[in-house]
């Protein structure tokens, strides 16, 4: 059994920062889960554009006020405590938050933690560490 | 992309109760993400013995306070806001809610919601209904 506790990995190089997000690695590919588990914090006021071609990716708010459009679709939906959406057609997306967001975050396959997102909002496939 | 609020999934048929616990199921397997989600509810004062022997499990607070024990080892970990536990040698275990538990759970494979849990605390291998 793994017992892990976000308070303490947020001060460990679990946690990953980027403009104006932080992700708190609670578990990464090498734990044999076969997916991994994020708690991210998105800042109030940000913006962002994500695009995980090569991941599925679930992500359900814990606290905070945002919104998320789908840029395949145009759509927009509020995002606020209680709200999940699941990236099951590597959708492209843009989040918005109006209050900080505190999202559990799962993706398959796991990711490593020595990903970066790409120009194009990417994570590489496993194994491909350049873009 | 699939949006699903957990406030409207849980008048539906997505929310399954059993003895003083609740699960809203977010994902499921037929969502095709390789692994389900749910928010699960353990009422307070309540202790549930689980053994996932053919999934893997995680489970993180969101709120509430409470305790598990690992009954291979013998050791308790407290469960607070922020505290993780993975099942990865599907481990056997008791929780104990002191207050109201509410855990954010992922299982791979994915749950097809049509399990039930056996007298022995795990869930039936997909394709197998009965114990």
């Amino acid at each position: 059994m793994i017992v892990r506790d976000f308070h303490e990995l947020k001060k460990t190089d679990k946690a990953v920062a980027d403009a104006r997000w932080t992700s708190v690695r609670m578990l990464l590919a090498d734990d044999g889960m076969g997916f991994s588990f994020h708690i991210t914090t998105l800042e109030a006021g940000s913006e962002h554009q994500f695009h995980y071609k090569h991941h599925f990716e679930s992500v359900y708010c814990i606290s905070g006020k945002g919104s998320i459009t789908d840029l395949g679709t145009g759509e927009t939906h509020e995002i606020r405590p209680g709200v999940m959406y699941a990236l099951n057609l590597n959708d492209k997306h843009i989040v918005r938050a109006e209050e900080d967001l505190v999202m559990a975050c799962v993706f398959n396959p796991p990711v490593t933690g020595t990903e970066v997102h790409r120009e194009d909002g990417s994570y590489a496939p496993a194994g491909e560490t350049t873009s």
